[in-house]
């Protein structure tokens, strides 16, 4: 933790954008609550995606059960997969992750991928200790643990269900359905915002590793054969890649280079994943992630799940300019083929595929047989079935068996021999109109609560009030004098800002607090987020401000029970401007979108 | 289930509104998944909810997690008394809920508050048998059972937790900080949107009785001296009441009147209850709940909780008109009292009261004593210390006590007499600038399933289209003659449909398709939801929108290429008018708002 992570940890508890849950009972590692602010801006991220990844590409949203039944998981292989290597202390029982521990005390790297006996070995080695109590872990057994939490369907045991770790299995089991709003025809997209779960062995670093978390997956369905993604539409978007072949190379470092670029040059190998890179790129951009602290990294081979083509991850930077970085993931970008659909379509009575209509009929020859019973029951008895089965699996695996008089067929280690004309075989001519097959899945998987953290991180700034005046009017010099000389600000984008306005009364009296409550209702009625504050010096409001983010205060003073204006004030520049309360809604909404600025109103 | 139900069930499957969960795996009773539309339309009526509970209202919204630890149930009561009565089958061993048994199979109502002894010898002299199997239920043992979902935090089972069982426990919980939000003044609300749990034991009724359901529940912490609401602004509202002397009269039955009538008439007896009363009567019509199958109903009572001084339920009428009634509690709006945080404050380590400030600082008298340990220490040896806390105890008591030479205390039923002179009894003057009250809850908790089901149920239509056309233009007619004569509509107000607007070409050919694509693209980048179909007749095409919904209609045909305008239908009229493009969103924004109307344009 820098300095900065912390300070800004402390703003998040004190003004309600975060903090651990359930703290009066002593708290529960790994769950926060999001307060009034940070709920409001967890939200308009959200609404930020939905805008971008659902609205905009036409895709469908739906909201499933967080709480999915056991053969669900089966299928997925999260009841046997999805675990965490697991230590316990043998002397006072604290559980750690394996790996972390390995990790932590050696020069070892991403321990998670290296098999269990090893570890075990890597631990006794070491001589590792028990980072709470400092007893010898060497010989101490390394278990898997899974890390879904779960719990029991209606009374008793009978019907077990877990927590989802992830939305997209709600997405994938309900594909069945899902195509038929499609009407049958990809390619098609499903998101899904809500929370996921892990129950993690020892969670840390407050936002970035939850118990419980919000995720906004998109599942994209397409036919790997002729689906194209409309890469026209972001090749110009710059994005800086770091490879795996430049992790892999000596002095290798991440690139800068378009979308366009990224394909030609194969750097990017899923035009889809392309697609949505060049995509999310701007949209991070759009919520106030900053562009200097932001780079897509490939998963190397150790890291790819065997079914995975490409994966990509979006990584930020969270610690402050200068300081050393840590690369958190916010963003997964995986073509993940047809495994998902694949898996539940084996595991599950429906069917995963889509009927994938030919552009012309075509037609097939197809090897029957009809054999006759008559003959086959006197000649073989109790094997006549079995005989009959044969033929029919031999015609469709051999034609030219059937070629001459006679045609053998082996039963239960058995060579019996049937002649071709009993077995009424036949070669038949059918039109078929298409084929069934698995679409594959392009999936973008964004960490919410990481996002909102980085959006936090990046928009974090401590600065010398002088210093933000100089380009601004004089005004701005004022606003310092009247307090202390320095200030904390998020510069959080006005889309994404818990509050879009603070209205403050100069004074709360002489009819200012009544005017400046009136202002601010008709603000909230015309669909803005507001705050009021009346307490303290002007100055004192707008550090209060500042500090949440609000980009923009309106004061009502004694000029306003004259002329019906009110000054207006941007929170980056410190520039005001007098607005008439006329105008005031329609300037805020320009303002809001960016089309104008405080300075030149 | 009506037919009407049936058939809104069967349309809300296939056309992407709700449907049972993981069906490719047999299903979940009790987890319903929201299709697009679903999804859609919960999300705007969660919408209209904050924009009316929260931000008119000046509150804050929270998001806490919704696995919390076991201690904050012990707290809240959930723990012991969160229960519904279990009975097993002997023979086929489903379990049955006990009470569900007597009220269906005897005369008996509400047998929720029914001893478990009594409603076991119920079961007994009224010989019912399982539903199942038929075996015969006498003398079954009937169980509490737990409606919480359980699971265990972290590895191994010393940190048991629970899915909340309501949002708002969340809110209780962290009030030691949400206060300091609220600057420590009262009055503040603070609000939760979110799923919540209750693992019933056998659920039925599709969204009605869910396993994992969506509530806004709002937490309105008051002084209860001094907090008034603002009853001016409902007090001319009409509202249905069912008030529990009506309940309980003969012939009695819901009577209709203003807010400010109910207060003053003391049918309503919490300000604060009528207030929110008269708040949601106007949201739900805003949404489209029909208020001529709709009422508040007051809690009887054996139904009202011990801490809750007034509580009533906005309930639905979710069958079609003219149907026997179906009535379903779809809010409850309660005054707790200090229940909730008296309870935390007295289980957790936290300040759960506010600091009321007094007007001016009040004098009070308080009486101490400081005892001359070397008097008492040899004169009562072992009893010395607790001497001394009975003299503590009976200054705080009765002062006159000390009023004599001698005064004499209890100690283990010994009475013992000490001299005053070594009692240090003084009594001191201090000035004390407020007090520590405990706040009041007023809750208003809206379960946001049921409140979705009653608007579709409500909006749901099937009708004659001629006789739709009645009213409307020309134009009407030959959309009923291109296709079948009925249809089926769901008249939801714009605000909540899934879809604003949907974009047809005329024809999928000579551009028409491309330019409707361009005009779709245009009013999504407008921010509004639209749906494109270029399918199957107009006549078609209109009829699949008026089943999700969607208000309005766009038609782009070979006119639009010449003049750059279009077809603009209405869908409860079936009016249509013809707008230019430049002016369609600008149309359709005062159309969706209700300004104007399609025969008006």
């Amino acid at each position: 933790m820098t300095d900065n992570t912390a300070r800004l940890t402390e703003l998040a508890k004190r003004r309600g954008f975060f903090f651990q849950s359930s703290e009066a009972y002593g708290g529960v590692a790994g769950f926060y609550v999001y307060g009034p602010e940070g709920a409001t801006l967890k939200e308009n991220v959200q609404d930020a995606w939905r805008d971008r990844f659902v609205r905009r590409e036409g895709h469908m949203e739906i909201e499933s059960p967080t709480v999915m039944p056991e053969p669900v998981f089966e299928a997925s292989g999260h009841l046997d997969g999805f675990d965490d290597m697991i230590l316990e202390c043998p002397e006072c029982g604290t559980s750690h992750r394996a790996d972390h521990l390995v990790e932590d005390n050696t020069d070892i790297e991403e321990a998670e991928s290296i098999p269990i006996p090893e570890v075990e070995e890597i631990i006794a080695e070491a001589e590792l200790v028990c980072p709470t109590c400092g007893t010898d872990l060497a010989g101490e057994p390394v278990d898997d643990f899974n890390l879904m939490f779960g719990t029991n369907i209606g009374p008793g045991s009978s019907s077990p269900g877990y927590l989802r770790p992830e939305t997209a299995q709600g997405i994938f089991v309900e594909f069945p359905r899902l195509k038929e709003y499609a009407r049958g025809q990809l390619p098609f997209g499903v998101a899904q915002v809500g929370p996921a779960y892990r129950n993690e062995i020892s969670p840390r670093k407050g936002l970035i590793r939850l118990r419980e978390f919000a995720q906004a997956e998109l599942e994209h369905f397409i036919d790997p054969e002729t689906d194209e993604p409309p890469l026209a539409e972001v090749e110009d978007v710059e994005v800086t890649l770091y490879s795996a072949a430049e992790q892999d190379a000596d002095g290798g470092a991440p690139q800068t280079m378009t979308v366009g670029e990224a394909v030609a040059e194969d750097v990017i190998t899923s035009d889809w994943v392309a697609y949505y890179l060049g995509v999310a790129k701007d949209w991070y951009a759009r919520i106030g992630v900053d562009m200097d602290r932001f780079r897509y990294r490939q998963h190397n081979e150790g890291e790819l799940a065997h079914y995975a083509a490409d994966c990509w991850d979006a990584e930020a930077d969270v610690t402050a300019p200068g300081a050393e970085p840590d690369w958190v993931e916010i963003t997964g970008f995986a073509y993940r083929g047809d495994y998902d659909l694949s898996k539940h379509g084996e595991y599950a009575d429906e069917d995963f595929t889509i009927f994938k209509q030919y552009d012309d009929p075509i037609t097939v020859e197809r090897a029957t047989v009809d054999p006759d019973m008559s003959y086959l029951g006197p000649e073989f008895g109790g094997d006549a079935a079995a005989v009959a089965d044969a033929l029919e699996a031999l015609a469709e695996r051999d034609r030219s068996a059937f070629e001459g008089d006679e045609v053998s067929v082996d039963v239960d280690g058995e060579e019996l021999t049937v002649p071709v004309e009993k077995t009424g075989f036949a070669v038949e001519e059918t039109t078929e109109s298409g084929e069934h097959i698995t679409p594959h899945v392009v999936e973008p998987s964004f960490g919410v609560d990481r996002i909102v953290y980085t959006v936090l991180a990046h928009s974090y700034r401590e600065e010398d009030l002088g210093e933000a005046s100089e380009d601004a009017s004089g005004e701005a010099a004022s606003e310092a004098d009247d307090e202390d000389e320095e200030r904390t600000v998020l510069s959080l984008p006005p889309e994404v800002a818990p509050k879009t306005v603070a209205v403050f009364p100069l004074m709360d009296k002489d009819g200012l607090g009544e005017r400046a409550r009136e202002v601010a209702d008709e603000l909230r009625a015309a669909g803005f987020e507001v705050a009021y504050d009346a307490s303290g010096s002007i100055g004192r409001r707008y550090r209060r401000q500042d500090e949440v983010g609000t980009p923009f205060c309106v004061t009502v003073d004694y000029d306003t029970l004259e002329d019906d204006s009110v000054t207006v004030r941007d929170r980056d520049s410190t520039a005001q401007a007098r607005v008439g309360l006329d105008e005031l809604a329609t300037r805020l909404r320009t303002l809001r979108a960016g089309e104008t600025s405080v300075s030149d109103l």
